[in-house]
């Protein structure tokens, strides 16, 4: 938990910083208070550890109480956990734990709606790169929790070789035997294609995955077609939770969506203190 | 900027780690090349800087020439960027460039949305700290290029009461009294009010700005008028880009809006790749 | 206390770094031993609690009981706090404890020289920004344990106008109105002054507090009786605990010294180490 | 400079952490200006290389022009430095460099009165480990530059035994044979003492160093025939300007002052910005 | 190279700390020098850019020209760099260049002796996490240097199932299933086996990778004829230099060698200064 | 234990990063488990604390019983320390323990070698700086604890005047006479020479220890015998532990041996995981 210890106690010291000036002020010192953490509209709970974290580090004597774990459906007006400990305290962590409960709901409960829609097919909803700076590990966490499955952490633990890298490279074949002469044998190696004869091309260089990149409906299922389960395919581009079951229905083992971690909205959650 | 390059720094350190495999197999060493960042919907710019800046920081021989400044209003085509530089930092830096431009701009446009709902009001929208942790100061920043306004920075810097407060203190008038004795004179004080009593209450503490919590519309315009231009009024709860005019109409001096920095999704934009 | 916590950790990394050499050669391990904090001259004491965190962070098990609360008036002799724990530990902490302390005390006690001249008066103590780098919010904190009060936290919690902003501006009229632009509605704006006619453009301009920089006290009266309460005053310039009286009495509502955290001896406190 | 740099960057932080908000607002961008650095009384000036350093971290394109090194005797009205540069960034770097210069320069100009005290004697002036946490480094070269010599720089670079080091062992000959048993033989060995018996156990023992610690001056000249130059000779102990030469003239090496950095006030000076 | 670069400057931080004293008492300011790194054993080069950086780091205005390229093979007597700068940055950046440098050579060097031990065999010669905490990096990339290839980077990018997570799970088949539900589809999944009956059980559950986990030669042998290529073999085990030739006959694809990593010697380099 | 903690997060960081995905997917949550640390060679054991510390850092919950401390002489088959906790905890801090402790003892144990060899001369075994950037604290404790003695901690800590420094400086005297003026009169001072007459220039410059660098053994008998006890004799230069027992024999007070630290091998120990 090292890591996001960090990640926590950084976004403690941007909010709190030189002192929580109000609470200090106006809050008797050592007054006990109770708190719940209730949402306020349905969604896929994802982070409850994380929320808890945040109070502990504000102060390890708070008692946080989860009445749910990661992957519950939460209805409005559940209360998520009960808070008890020092009410300058939970006042201090409040904003923070929200701040992060929310947003992790959030994708979590975004992916589910993504993951519904391809019920009943062979395809995984897969997360991409486009995350939050700084929180990456957490949102991929979140996709997971939400039904989804992650794609690469990062340019450093899979090989995905891109348009830009064939160019640089001067073709798909190239590419893919630079790659594996230098990467760990532990790597999985994908390749991004645009037309059948990329596909063509990434098959026989004996590529693990690849990448139908914004092609049509019809493309997309002749490349399925064509590579016959000798390597696994991922479509990408433009992804929406209304043209994922048809793009599911192609065939394609992994579907890519950058709006899971880029563009899902915070769920509604709010802490409501008490005696 | 030695706040924001920590942020850049550790943003890159997230998503290079050991080092981009794919660029460091495939791309051969010492390879110009030109890149163009590029709109692809239209939005208002922000973060042009920052994501110069993610370039320098990968390599300070990388040139980025903006073609606009913050704040500028995109259409989708829109070219916004050139880049010249080693090939394999351009890649290295794409992702995390992008991921910061692109809700930075997501942020000032949906700003601009609701800015947009306001005119003719003298209502400005502002912000809240419902913001990603990490990223607070860049996203305050892109909500007042998008003409929004910035609310308190965090917990330190101006003194809110709220609801816990006052219940903590025992009433809205020892509250005020005590942070006013507690805080610098440079501080302004807010209090939350819920009922027209409160609002009477909290103006005959003499503070600042009286936030209006999830008060129907009838409810404000009575306690605008109670007010009476002695305090400022900040409108706050569950603000919507269809709700925010008539919000405005009732003549309150701010409407907070927390969907401007923890709903806003991911403008579109990509880097393209050239010689 | 994340943000204390590091102030404290480097300075314990700066004094032991690889090791407390003697007491490594010298103290038997597991040497149990009590300690005492004892004032050597009269003071307020500052920072009971932060000398008590060094302790902690050093080991975890060291008992600390502190026989006052900041605030209280020491006289030479009186033991400030009961230590108990490993010996080694107490003999590592010990040089740090003390230099915060110290330096805390000196602060919160030259404050209340400052704050006991000016009683009677209206008048505030009020610090500045020329604090050690590193410690501002301690010593802060030490200024109003010694009954001052705190001005600004730094550049980015109010505007405050100076000289040469004004100059770069054009103006106190224009550079007021672009700061109330600018800034968040939460933030209050100060205009140093050094004439009348500046003193009288400033309150025109509405802002919140009027600096009377380096004025005579006649000036400063005729300052105060036109500003006529329609903004907070605040006296600044060489101020010292002789003629901050005189000062006081000219009716302004601050009077701000750069002394009390750039000027304060350390307070004489050491510790006593027994059985 | 790494590590200066830290300590300048942290300061930097501290100070205008999420912005000038009055400079951002009020000052044009890009608007060039100079700025002198001003003694407003005589003293010595340290910290020179310290202040251009904060400029540069600034903004790299800052002009810094000393016009005296470290170690001369300013007198009132000198110009220290001449700054050109983007008027923005001058404003932002000024408080940090001064907090900073005028620190180090108090420290150098106390110093230097001290050691002015011993003219003529073979006494050292020496700091101690009373030194503002997080500043050491700096505040012991500044003593250096007011004519002082350092102490060790903390627990980890000499060996010294205190009374309690004595306590715990059970005897000075026992602590010397085990530091000496322990340590580096780069390292020196100084003892504590109080009594002229203690002296010549330490003398017997073979340290380097004998600290005599709150002597009178008889016991003190006493304690130096008895050494007769066998080990460096320390005077310790509320060790003031007044009394320096008289310690000085009972024959001791050395005389460590705490107030040298404890206790040093701010020397006056200023920047002015001008076109 | 961000992460680099912090390697670099804790190891500066470690070394000089507080200053490199010696110099800074004996060394003029300003005296120019020149120097070379000189090889005095031969060596396979590896980190070369490293040291380079090392003395950027100290002091950007050192020119740091390298005679040779990582991987090249020097005899003793080889100039390998031609340093000039400011004599006393050279002396502050030796040291911590050539401790990097030294061992990233040493890691080359003996990795090149066990792949030059299985040269004609497919197979290749593969590092473990056995590393120098805190210079994983530095030293994977060195053993690609000497014509190894890397294992996984850490915990995160790849699964290797080993033998107490087969029992925590109660046997492979599950412990497969688990691992590829949970992970990544661009993780490959690896397995430690011990017995030929595990050998069996991992081929049907289709992993990518079979460790062969410390048995004989013809048990290896055996696995690797079950196996018949259909996923990738790994030997491991108390590899030597002796030994890994006759393991690589078996026909196994991979030879796994902790002792490149954790017990390499440093290869001698000297730098010697000159005018 | 700050300091070691830091080295010890930093390493966990490196090596689980985003997560033991392996540990994640395979080992079911709350599992308890038992481990032992094994000793597979005879060894100086160094570094139980250090290991201990590892387990307590990922989980406090974690207890580990260590059977011998420090020093002590391990056989092959020894256990070392029980520990129990979560079992997911216990898979995550193992190779992060093992590579610190494998590491430390393999210094000791080799230190131990050197140690032996000079039995019965007078002479002490000494580390140097060369060693590994970012653990020097940790190997120089774990040469203590074979029995060697440590040399200086780095360049900020003792002075050791090298041939570069005596020509920069112009002599062996003015370097000296430098050094003496400059350093704090707690640093021992020591000069380089490879003839006798720079032994004869040192000794007449009063240094503390004098360093015969990479001289015959003739040479440094008729060095030992010039200086005759007037300053401390190191013997410097490619030490192996065949040649060290005739150097030691030449009388020299200290033998340096960089091989100590950068050509230890590690210590063959593993952990057993149990019930």
């Amino acid at each position: 938990m090292i890591g996001i210890d960090r990640i926590i106690e950084n976004a403690l010291l941007e909010d709190i910083h030189t002192g929580d000036i109000t609470t200090m002020a106006v809050v008797p010192e050592k007054r006990r208070a109770g708190a719940r953490l209730i949402a306020k509209e349905s969604m896929v709970l994802a982070g409850i550890d994380v929320a808890a974290r945040v109070f502990a580090l504000v102060d390890p004597d708070v008692v946080f109480t989860a009445r749910f774990t990661d992957g519950a459906l939460l209805k409005a007006g559940d209360v998520i956990a009960d808070i008890a400990g020092d009410a300058a305290f939970l006042l201090q962590a409040e904003r923070v734990a929200l701040n992060l409960l929310q947003r992790m709901c959030g994708i979590a409960t975004l992916t589910a709606r993504y993951r519904q829609a391809v019920t009943g097919t062979g395809a995984k909803v897969v997360d991409t790169r486009k995350t939050t700076p700084g929180l990456r590990q957490l949102e991929k966490y979140a996709v997971r929790i939400g039904g989804g499955s992650n794609h690469r952490s990062g340019l450093y633990d899979a090989v995905l070789i891109k348009e830009n890298h064939i160019a640089a490279a001067g073709g798909i074949s190239v590419a893919v035997e630079r790659a594996r002469a230098f990467v760990s044998h532990t790597m999985k190696i994908e390749v991004e294609t645009e037309t059948l004869d990329q596909v063509a091309e990434a098959l026989n260089a004996g590529v693990d995955i690849i990448m139908l990149d914004n092609m049509d409906l019809e493309t997309m299922r002749r490349a399925v077609s064509l590579i016959g389960g000798r390597s696994l395919v991922e479509a990408s581009g433009g992804v929406t939770v209304e043209t994922i079951a048809e793009i599911a229905a192609t065939g394609v083992d992994l579907i890519s969506v950058g709006a899971l971690t880029h563009s899902a909205r915070a769920m509604d959650i709010s802490m409501l203190l008490g005696e």
